[in-house]
């Protein structure tokens, strides 16, 4: 564990305007100014219109890109485990041995993949703000904006037949219409094997040098037919070169740049020990079952991955906040904004108390912020059946009341995408479910104590393995004719069935809502309104040079395809195949550095570049994104991030922190000389 | 996970009499009546004799007896690991490879282990009680007995040149000065390679039934030659037979079945969870660390083994205590006994405040127990490097005073077990020492927050990870003789030492000091006076004849071998070694389920007895332990429980709950037939 971050050359932006290659970008707000200053690159409507419309985002997190005009998407292997996973039986695993569809006959539909793809951007901040009347208390406002968020939504869905989203920007500075077109027949077309896919697995991680065809292809179907597609990305026979500017386009989740020093030092001392603390316990549990066995190895892996990179991420941003040098830059600019903001006198009107009312909304967070997480998120019953269990009495409650008065994700605009995951013919694993509800129960207690009421009230007079067995046993939750019957039934089938889960999932209702309720009112709404009106001030001192923060919505980015420097050892923008062979063989050939039998067998370029980094700006939820160049080809697949870039979270720096790619040499290399896959390789270059 | 625990049939011992074959026995007090009218056997003196001069305390923290009059030692491999790993280089990996000495010139001197041998208990329970003057306050009291104690140990020292160690019995109830001859020059002569050592690994740990051949031979030298004892345990080529008596003479580590029910809450919500806070990080360090390669893997192992066990042993303590049926029985227990101690006049006078006292003392821990542990545990610096730096601070400012005024690991009687360990050649590895520190930093601030003063102060202003490659960049205490340079420098070397980690130790040392007060003075002596009524009173209400929580002194088990049933599966009271080989073939000859080169070219009879299971009591500290027949010969080596037995921290139940042992005849064979040991083997058996 060498040192996380390096402060010297860090670009701290809270107060001056963007320089460096800073920024995920809005794609109705792109930045053309700076990008014909820095790298003399005119960025036109037409390029901007092929980033949208060809850029997929993956439901489940994800992003990836249209590759062909049939409908065919690329994005990581790590983004398409979870539908291997599924796909997958004691007979047949996807994930250990990949797949290659040899005919579209053979392309393998997916149980529960959605893919959303973004056709329109309207701005309704203006729409959001008139709705809050003035002197509403925190609660009224709260419910005021829910209201007009899901009418705004509705109204657009009902309009254009597209899913639309309300997207809050600058953690309430803007609110923007987005509207897309979903897919949700996608069938599976290709995947190369786990251990090449993810190469040095969790040791790798976030690391680089790196040597992971981490790539997978679907194709997206439209009334059974692949579907026809205007915009897509050509992909590159080339790929890039060194010092090219590159773009990546994607979907990164979340960043808290503009965050207050009150919220990071909150992050710090609250949220992030306890996500930690969270995911240890899920990492343990995962590792130990899957020890068992290659089936347990099965069943747990998908999970595994998961929560094993987000231990690493939410390591690398706890690490990065303790660093007083981050915090103390972070502290000067903010005091440097209030002071500005403190010298207009009508900002300071509007603006001065933001950050006292942040401060106490998160002073009063702190207070109940692990019940929130433990009883609403769900994270002390930890179980896909519950997540299930939850979402039919939860439909069931709300289905009746107007749409605007809803809990938001059960509004008319996300009923579908939500009936879609509850009604997924996606295996479950009883064995896994009591492992999961086992452990969830027990870190319940951990975090509350034996004798808490709520603790007391889930265990029911049982240890957590007994009450876990019992709560799997008694559930015919994992038949969906049972989860459609019971959301067919309504209300009352929901209040008088004794399903084990229903029954925990009702009994958690009246607390639950509480909780969810103090944190939109006290917490969600106010900080908010503030960082509106901090936004707002920026604005006004700053302009819109700045991206707001991520929001796992569709964002562009650019960067320059270069090495870096660690410890004085030049690393190279690119790796090659020849890489991953010598490593294996230097570390013995031992998990999780072992190369596949096609890659033992197969004759290729040994020479091919592999992966390849740049210092363009990307964040958890870009994995899949396509990497453009100038003339908007796609170049490579964005798949992880360095160490370096792991504190991007909260500032961004180019001295050393990079998002690595796959090359798009190595995945025509790879599909033509190690999985004979001829025909792909073909669609991809337009033959 | 399956349920951890079946109250049906526990056998719950608060305030009745003992009945099946519970009891953690002293020597000077063993159960010659139960022996008697439960299964017939006399235990004469004799047998007690050989019982307690051969068996061996290792002193990190395991079990052995002598097997042949020539001072050889049996052993788990588990508790040879740590000495195996100090052995080993990159060049020579004994964990991996095992070990085998040819001759006695080939065997393998060890660098810090220390083998006591128990020889005389002598009662000093009014020496103590006396030092303590009514109307003193705890801190008075605390101050005394600590005084009391180290005279004693001083004394006996100086008089019979044993190491001598007054120890708490019943928590306070009885105080026995234990004297023991002490070995520091012992050498390795056989450990098999870890891989069947601790064949079904993390996964088989605490599980049954199971393969492991968990042994390891050392031989104690005096004065360069093989040390002759008189007392040994004849190894039988036959072992045990099913329903057969056998006794464990070893050294269990803690148990709790005498605490309130004040402290096993306290235990459950808070000593418990934040164990396995740290347990889990500490785990993933060392996964994490041990994947980069197979260096990486031979410096972590030992450590890894280390905290996996506690890990399971923790979490099976804390599902005990989450079942709501054991500690209601607690409950009824305590409240039972608390009437009859109500209905007598004079031992309400005495012990009536006990329980209240206790439950307030906690209460009181509660507050600070966390920052006890981080700071005079030191978990918040957890390295071998800061241990001894620590030590050398401490030895520093306390050898100036009297011996019964020092902290109680300075006395005058611990100084050469202490220094042994001090400067021990054992390797130090630095990568690790800078993973631990790292590890150890950023759970600090995870359990304190960020802005702590502690916290602040540790970090000196860097990231956890900076500050650790700057401690360890920074000093000299990997060298031998810098450490006793700096020892022998005294209070002026020590105070003026600009090297990093003393500069830190002593940084800590107000702030430590003032916790251990805390403790020692708020927690430890009014629950020992407190536990001392409370012991009392049993006595008096209840007699005897129930032996005392463990305390790591020598203690006599007894029980039954015999298989047990789960889900309606009879599990049969031994394994053969064909179920290794079996078991290594259904699960895909994948780790931890693979068998020794050894093992496979190698020919034995398959049908050899491996491992074996009986009711007798046993917890952590009793791996290695003799396991003898009625006529005193080793018929087998204790290594573990089975996870129905985690529970016997709190209760004792023989429904499910065994402790797991190598068969005798399996060590036999496995040495003549794998290992080509036909000389060790007839030292056994004394040919």
């Amino acid at each position: 564990m060498r040192a996380f971050l390096i402060l010297t050359g860090l670009v701290l932006f809270l107060e001056v305007p963007v320089s460096a290659d800073e920024g995920m970008w809005l794609l109705n707000a792109p930045p053309r100014q700076l990008l014909q200053q820095r790298h003399g690159f005119t960025l036109d409507d037409a390029w901007i219109e092929r980033a949208m419309k060809a850029s997929v985002r993956f439901n489940n997190g994800g992003s990836g890109g249209f590759v062909s005009a049939d409908g065919l998407v690329v994005t990581n292997h790590h983004i398409a485990a979870g539908t291997l996973s599924k796909l997958s039986s004691r007979d047949r695993n996807l994930l250990r041995d990949g797949f290659l569809a040899r005919s579209r006959r053979q392309e393998l539909r997916c149980p529960d993949l959605e893919l959303n793809v973004l056709q329109e951007i309207v701005d309704v901040t203006r729409e959001v703000n008139q709705a809050i009347a003035p002197n509403l208390t925190d609660a009224q406002a709260a419910a005021a904006r829910r209201a007009v968020i899901a009418r705004l939504e509705k109204e657009s869905t009902e309009r254009t037949g597209l899913r639309s989203d309300v997207v809050t920007l600058y953690q309430g500075g803007l609110y923007h219409l987005y509207r897309y077109k979903k897919y949700t027949d996608v069938r599976l077309v290709f995947a190369p094997e786990e251990q090449i896919a993810s190469f040095g697995g969790d040791v790798d991680n976030f690391e680089y040098p790196r040597q992971s065809l981490d790539v997978a292809f679907f194709r997206v179907y439209d009334k059974d037919k692949p579907l026809r597609v205007e915009h897509y990305f050509p992909w590159s026979s080339q790929g890039p070169a060194e010092g090219e500017l590159v773009f990546v386009t994607g979907h990164p989740g979340t960043t808290n740049r503009q965050d207050t020093l009150a919220m990071l030092r909150h992050r710090r001392d609250h949220t992030l020990p306890y996500t930690l603390a969270r995911l240890r316990y899920l990492e343990a549990q995962y590792l130990q079952f899957a020890a068992r066995g290659p089936d347990e190895q099965r069943m747990a892996s998908r999970e595994l991955h998961r929560v094993a990179n987000a231990r690493k991420a939410f390591s690398g941003q706890y690490q990065g906040l303790l660093d007083p040098a981050l915090l103390s830059e972070k502290e000067k600019a903010e005091n440097a904004f209030r002071k500005k903001v403190a010298a207009n006198q009508d900002l300071q009107r509007k603006t001065g108390e933001a950050w006292k009312r942040i401060a106490a909304a998160h002073q009063s967070l702190a207070g109940f912020e692990r019940l929130y997480y433990l009883l609403e998120r769900g994270d002390g019953f930890d179980s896909e059946l519950f997540v299930i269990a939850r979402h039919l009495v939860r439909l069931a409650a709300e289905l009746p009341r107007p749409s605007a008065e809803r809990l938001r994700e059960y509004g008319d605009a996300r009923l579908d995408s939500l009936k879609f995951q509850l009604f997924s013919p996606a295996p479950i694993h009883a064995e896994l479910e009591r492992l999961r509800l086992a452990g969830a129960l027990s870190f319940l207690a951990e975090q509350l104590g034996g004798d808490n009421v709520h603790v007391r009230a889930a265990l029911a007079g049982k240890s957590p393995a007994n009450r876990a067995a019992e709560l799997v046993a008694g559930t015919k939750l994992f038949d969906v004719a049972e989860r459609k019957r019971l959301a067919e039934g309504g209300q009352k089938a929901l209040e008088t069935s004794e399903d084990t889960l229903i029954v925990l999932a009702r009994s958690l209702e009246a607390e639950s809502r509480a909780v969810r309720k103090r944190y939109e009112e006290e917490v969600e709404e106010p900080v908010r309104q503030a960082m509106g009106q901090i936004a707002q001030a920026r604005f006004a001192l700053l302009g819109t040079d700045v991206a707001p923060d991520a929001t796992f919505t569709l964002r562009l980015a650019f960067g320059i395809v270069k090495g870096y420097e660690v410890d004085g050892v030049a690393l190279p923008y690119t790796t090659r195949f020849a890489d991953a062979y010598e490593r294996a063989e230097r570390l013995g050939h031992r998990e999780p550095f072992t190369v596949p039998k096609s890659w033992l067998q197969g004759k290729a370029d040994r020479q091919t570049p592999f992966n390849f980094v740049s210092t363009a700006d990307t964040i958890g939820g870009n994995s899949g994104s396509p990497v453009l160049n100038r003339a908007g080809q796609l170049v490579g697949v964005n798949f992880d991030r360095n160490r370096h870039g792991l504190v991007r979270n909260f500032v961004y720096t180019d001295v050393q922190a990079r998002h690595i790619s796959v090359h798009s040499r190595a995945v025509l290399e790879a599909l033509r000389k190690f999985y004979n896959a001829e025909g792909l390789a073909n669609e991809l270059l337009g033959k």
